[in-house]
């Protein structure tokens, strides 16, 4: 019995219900509010699911797993018939490049708990967190598509593909995806990755994507 | 041929160096300064290797990648004799779970791009950008023990162990060590978090985390 703890608008969520989608891992949900009332994560009871406070956590029969990478990496392990990873090394490792990359490069710094206290601790404007938000989306973008054209024989990415790896659907579409949407509700010119919105557009058509999406959760707004 | 495009003070090489020492896997150094003429990871030629213009880069006969925690599952799958992770699949977890709360949550935030930004942009005074540094650290950390702590059953920790994950060194500890190197180098109380120094100066007695540490570097200042 699966439980996934999330919140319709977090990406690392959504990468999860994703890849569960994806591997035909039946789960429930449970929302936790990260506004209301100050945020439900901060609720003694969640924390004794995840010590930090973040969303989301995996409830996989008693065993509580949070950070998405993580709740990936062991659902990958779990159900490697489904498999996110390619079979090479090599492929492997730059579609973990490219998850790293969002994941640790581009969402932390955008997530709500930052742009808080950016807000509160700072008092920046907010054009000055736009500027801030729509900084790092386009360091790490611009990134994510040089390196779907960096040349180099082994692990190399295509290109133009209809996914990040080319030809397969990856962990690293699981990562970019979910962000490609934050950017979005975020006003981000997303016009200026044409590359990005192939990719976005094509594993939109997916079930396993618009199920997993924001608008689509019990308890979107 | 294995070669770590690095820097001595950059935490993220410092957890390559560590990997590479413990699995006995011989390499060069090529230092890539990060701030001499406006950063050397901003060269065309770096940015070839690493579109990111970020270190680490592993070049392994010819096959470059980057994104420290991609590098570490690499590191992972091609030297599986000498592992860094445990081998029951829940521990595994908890261990990535540990590795990205720091190299998700506690370095993107910290490293210098966030901090020149801030200055620049933001104009924030150096006592505001220690607040910044000081509460991302303390908030990672603090959720760190409570990890250590958590009780759960399967994948559970073990409070006042040796390493992160009681009695077995794990990638957690080659995450951990270098961002406490780092705290310790901003003036960051680590005396709060005794747990966290027990685990440090257990590591720092290892020879293979000795040698990866900044101060022994060739480029080291």
């Amino acid at each position: 019995m699966i439980t996934l703890y999330g919140y319709w608008r977090s990406t690392a969520a959504c990468r999860v219900r994703i890849a569960l989608n994806y591997k035909q891992i039946s789960y429930s949900q449970a929302s936790v509010h990260l506004l209301k009332d100050g945020g439900e994560h901060h609720t003694p009871e969640y924390k004794t699911l995840n010590p930090q406070s973040l969303v989301p956590t995996l409830l996989d029969d008693g065993f509580a797993i949070g950070q998405s990478m993580a709740i990936l990496e062991y659902l990958e392990e779990k159900y490697p018939e489904t498999s996110l990873l390619p079979s090479d090394m090599e492929s492997r490792a730059k579609i973990r490049q490219l998850c790293q990359l969002i994941t640790c490069d581009v969402h932390p710094l955008n997530n709500l708990r930052v742009l808080q206290y950016l807000s509160e601790k700072v008092e920046i404007n907010d054009e000055q967190k736009q500027d801030w938000y729509h900084h790092w989306l386009r360091t790490g973008f611009k990134a994510y598509v040089a390196l779907l054209k960096q040349a180099g024989g082994k692990g190399e990415l295509v290109s133009n593909g209809e996914y990040s790896s080319g030809k397969e659907l990856s962990m690293a579409d699981v990562c970019l995806i979910p962000q490609i949407y934050n950017a979005t509700r975020f006003n981000f010119p997303m016009e200026e990755f044409p590359e990005l919105m192939a990719i976005n557009n094509n594993c939109l058509k997916l079930e396993y994507f618009q199920n997993a999406m924001p608008e689509n959760q019990p308890d979107a707004e």
